[in-house]
């Protein structure tokens, strides 16, 4: 894949998850402050590189993303991922069901964290 | 669900996730050393009354549980889950693709780490 | 144990706990509203059946707690367990110094952000 | 070094990182409303008899504090050390350089909190 | 507390704590290997100014440690304080049950391999 | 910069930070015997498009490098690190210095862990 390829991706996918999101919240608004040039490499590798290649269901990836957000305790991304996973077609109740699974590996308070993001997204849709 | 019915799931569930691990390396044997009530307990709330849930996919939840091990960086656990994913019916390619993405969460390091603990699985089996 | 004795010390060690923390503000209520019947067995299982086993002392329990939400820095829920243990009875002393002790563990920064929610809590009691 | 010295160099250091950091703002002031002791202790040690060894120079010292605090997420003592950062000579190019290369081992998420407080300490500067 | 008092308290309590320790496996070897000057500071400071003070218990305050390095995942230095709360007093019930409830806070794998270090410690001893 | 561009800047600065580690320890050979396109763009991004900026020198940058590693505790990463801070021209006093002072925010355990991985690698060399 050339950098085309991949730039056309990563507005293509960009644009599947997180078209709910404003965009002075996206990360990428916030790298391209601080260097122009590395905000878009960034965002060419991890949306046009990594979120856009078709191994495995875009719900499924950004289950994965809610479940690693959660256990890291990273509440402001993960505000965006409950976005994206509500876009890409996930349920509610999967995301739920995700964020209490993860108390077993990554403990109760992370868990509670994120089920109060969860609750602030969806009042907000 | 009462006690007995969980027991009964416990019981189901492990057998479908763990069948190729040993009975010594888990956790519940751990648990049992020390304390059999307590043991008990943590296993029907774990196994019996989060696992056996069928709101999502045993092959989603598995790959969760390797996207949380991953970035928390728990390599025993870990190994453990992914046999239960293989166990499941995920391939080693959906797996390695969890573990590639939460290198954009938790860090290329705690990837590195679990790919290799992927590497020593397969080769084991 | 069976679930009914494990629903009577649930309520009880809750309220030696809890009884001056709001019902909105506790784990229970934000679990309830995703769902009914784990958030039950969440309950069940740590507070009747973990919390409330007399292994060790409440204050003992409690300053554990405080010792781990601190190092993990998970302010919101270190809230919760500052009023739990001065609700059992520890001082606003013992509370500090294991704080500070976490300091050689979990660093410095993590401790001061403790402290600021010890403050917090001792301005609102 | 004896104490009397290690006293004036945490007086000279705190001088040289914190003369843009309100004193209620300072862990020190924190430190002092919980144990007067074991506050001067922490001060003497860490800035006294740490951060004023001359080993390595101040603006590497403060662009390793910002990638520590960086991976570990700690917005609120990130904040204090990039206006130390900034104090001993390094550009706001600089600092961004740093966060952003930790994206690599702590995560992108990590990182996104990171510029926004480097963010928020230019704009009140 | 001048310098020769911290150091006499450093000595006393580091008796106390790890005379079933190595001195090879204890950090102060390791530090002095690499600066002479700040091995003795650390020492002074953490063994001689903070594990000697006698706000609580020396078993309440290993239980502390035990817990905080179970949900940071430290388990060699856990390993050594499980030496130390077992020469202060705990039993190895106490230890246990410290660990099994940090699984609610730090997740259950993390109090897993905190589980077999227990197990190691008390094979050695 | 395009894509021959990078692929020429990562392998100039691999061979300068990676010359003493043997090929098969490198992130790159266990990336590429799971996906070989994405091995290539991991490469490409960080080491030809973030580590080959020349916005800080590589004695600072692998500093850093030390440093986040020690405090998310990352040791077989670490190892990798210490040797490119050391090829690059860090002396074994610096990156110690480094590893002592993350102790304050990444907390004393892991700088002893980090401590060990510097006395192996130097034995080694």
């Amino acid at each position: 894949m050339d950098d085309r390829e991949a730039a056309e991706k990563t507005g293509k996918t960009a644009d599947l998850y997180f078209s709910t999101v404003k965009n002075e919240e996206k990360p990428y608004a916030l790298w391209k402050e601080f260097d122009r040039e590395l905000a878009k490499d960034l965002s060419l590798f991890i949306t046009g590189r990594m979120y856009s290649r078709e191994k495995i269901p875009h719900t499924t990836r950004q289950l994965i993303t809610v479940a690693s957000l959660t256990v890291l305790s990273r509440p402001e991304e993960l505000k965006l991922h409950i976005h994206a996973a509500l876009n890409v077609g996930c349920t509610k109740e999967d995301i739920a069901e995700v964020i209490f699974q993860t108390s077993v590996y990554g403990g109760v308070p992370a868990a509670n964290t994120a089920l109060k993001v969860l609750k602030e997204v969806l009042a907000e849709r």
